[in-house]
């Protein structure tokens, strides 16, 4: 994969004029998943014995403000898989820096084959409004009914509407909004296949850019 | 819409115990779109007349391995929504800090009333396999075939099928791959209305989970 890439790249190189001065060799990597960032999503279900499963998905994201909504991506082997199709519900915690390692632990091991809240310590908390479970120590995560199921290949995206979002008290600004420097959200780099934090604010949206605004 | 979400909130506190030994009241807040990270994922179309045009998002994300494939979603409203209809082709760029205030303006002003390219000073290329252009002076983009549109309400999720990722040589680590410290890729936190950058690297995928791993 990676000889037939590097092989394809040499034969594209097309030199451009950069912004700063530079001049810049644009490549091809081919068609890759290298989309920045991806996030660390954990996904709580339940499967047909009631049992709870916890699995981490870096496809995904917001797809709907109104009604809200949130997809996810899974592959038919993933044991969630079975599960969301079953119970028609799921939850999506956002993953804090202090809970990365049990997210990644998520996305290494099958619910099939363990029980991943006995292994890591984690609880598991039934929710109240949808048929699905979610894990108590975390401190941020999403109720969804499923709504979607779009087959796109090795993937098949799910879309649930957002009923509620639950956040730890302590995880709020004084706006009653997710506060980043206390919850400490990840971001996954895909292919690469790292992890990291945020980094410092740059600044806010919709007010930068009208600097630039002629008329 | 904050009041009534403060009133819900306060009715629907649950005392859990933490991870950590202390305690954390769960408050709800709602169903609302403050799931994190969201990406500053900038989209490049023509319109009828052959004009470029770009506009940023913030629901999108990768949602297929195989064939790869990546999602965005758009509010009817806007003129990228009927360029993707009509062209059936789309870029999307990964927007790196020394962008960021361009991107910001592309999410403020409609390309039916400005000449995006004309106010930033950024140059329209077009692409050489999809119908749609791209901004040279970005170091990052993927050219997308537009394959399913998924109505959902106020937004409609369009999935393109990644024909070719394209990036500025200088932007590779060595084993030619997005180089994160070189790109210094940007996150968005929704409702909150701030962008960040990336910080301190975490750690590897399915590496760090492993100590978790019992059998």
């Amino acid at each position: 994969m990676m000889g037939y890439t590097r092989t394809r790249s040499q034969t594209c190189l097309a030199r451009v004029t950069g912004h700063q001065g530079g001049s810049q060799m644009k490549r091809s990597l081919g068609a890759r998943t290298v989309l920045l960032p991806a996030p660390v999503l954990v996904v709580g279900t339940y499967d047909k014995e009631g049992r709870p499963n916890v699995m981490t998905v870096a496809w995904g994201g917001t797809c709907c403000s109104n009604p809200p909504c949130i997809d996810i991506a899974l592959r038919k082997a993933t044991y969630t898989y079975g599960n969301i199709l079953d119970r028609k519900a799921f939850t999506v915690h956002v993953t804090p820096e202090r809970y990365l390692t049990e997210a990644d632990y998520f996305g290494i091991v099958s619910g099939r084959d363990v029980d991943k809240f006995a292994a890591t310590g984690l609880t598991a908390e039934r929710s109240e409004i949808v048929d699905a479970p979610y894990i108590k120590e975390f401190p941020f995560f999403v109720e969804c009914a499923l709504r979607e199921v779009v087959e796109l290949g090795l993937h098949t995206q799910f879309i649930g509407e957002i009923v509620d979002v639950k956040m730890d008290e302590d995880m709020l600004d004084d706006k009653g909004l997710p506060d980043v420097g206390r919850i400490r959200p990840t971001v996954m780099v895909p292919e690469i296949r790292n992890y990291y934090g945020f980094g410092e604010k740059l600044g806010d949206v919709f007010v930068m850019g009208r600097k630039l605004r002629v008329r």
